[in-house]
């Protein structure tokens, strides 16, 4: 699939996040050759788990995966990844991250950059337009 | 508590892991004022999860906190952290990282250090003594 799908994945998932009461942030993670390996959203309100975020959930529902399959991966998420998140691309050695908007949060894409993942930032209004609907509607929960 | 009845804590948690079958990581969060928030162990084998290392499974367990909870906590943990792990101590302000050893594995020492987190290693011998036992009967899953 391409960059446009993949994003589109994960802004189901982030959607499917929201209309669980939860954070509305989702993403997906695609192989080199195009293939879905895991998509997810963020878990926090609805597991209490402060590791299930967007990316972290796609990697878990990726499962265990050999080394050689995140290479040349790409990691699809609808804001910017934090700290935790964008440490885990690294550890796993994912080759590019495409990024919904990064208006709402930005953290850690100049470290991914300085570590070697290629970083796309798409700007896509629909992503913005989520989590500013979110963040009115449950301050408390951002 | 001390940091070696945090350590020790820690170091419990890993032999749990290794008796379980599993990757023998193992962490404990302990709040500012010496109380423990959360312990956990490694569990990709367990639950064939790529994101319960030892200090995630020892911040899902702490449940979800408010933000003030982690000011001047300690993470200790059994080798050093990974990419994963030390980004998941920086978003959520932990303060210290206490590690057992950093000879089985080093990553994300210098970042700690570089955003600002205290970092001990104490050099323990039963955590690399673990570790050495655990990579000598089951190379394939380290």
């Amino acid at each position: 699939m391409d960059d446009t799908a993949g994003l589109a994945i994960a802004l189901e998932e982030a959607q499917a996040g929201y209309n669980e009461g939860g954070i509305p942030i989702g993403a997906a993670l695609v192989s080199k050759d195009g293939k879905l390996l895991g998509r997810g959203h963020n878990m926090r309100v609805q597991l209490g788990s402060p590791i299930h975020h967007g990316e972290t959930s796609a990697l878990y529902n990726s499962g265990r995966l050999p080394a050689k399959a995140y290479e040349g991966s790409t990691m699809y998420t609808t804001p910017s990844p934090c700290d935790m998140c964008t440490g885990a691309c690294l550890l796993y050695g994912i080759s590019r991250a495409v990024i919904g908007e990064n208006k709402t949060f930005l953290s850690g894409e100049a470290y991914l950059k300085s570590r070697g993942v290629q970083v796309r930032v798409v700007d896509d209004p629909r992503c913005k337009a989520l989590m500013d609907r979110f963040i009115e509607e449950k301050p408390e929960l951002w």
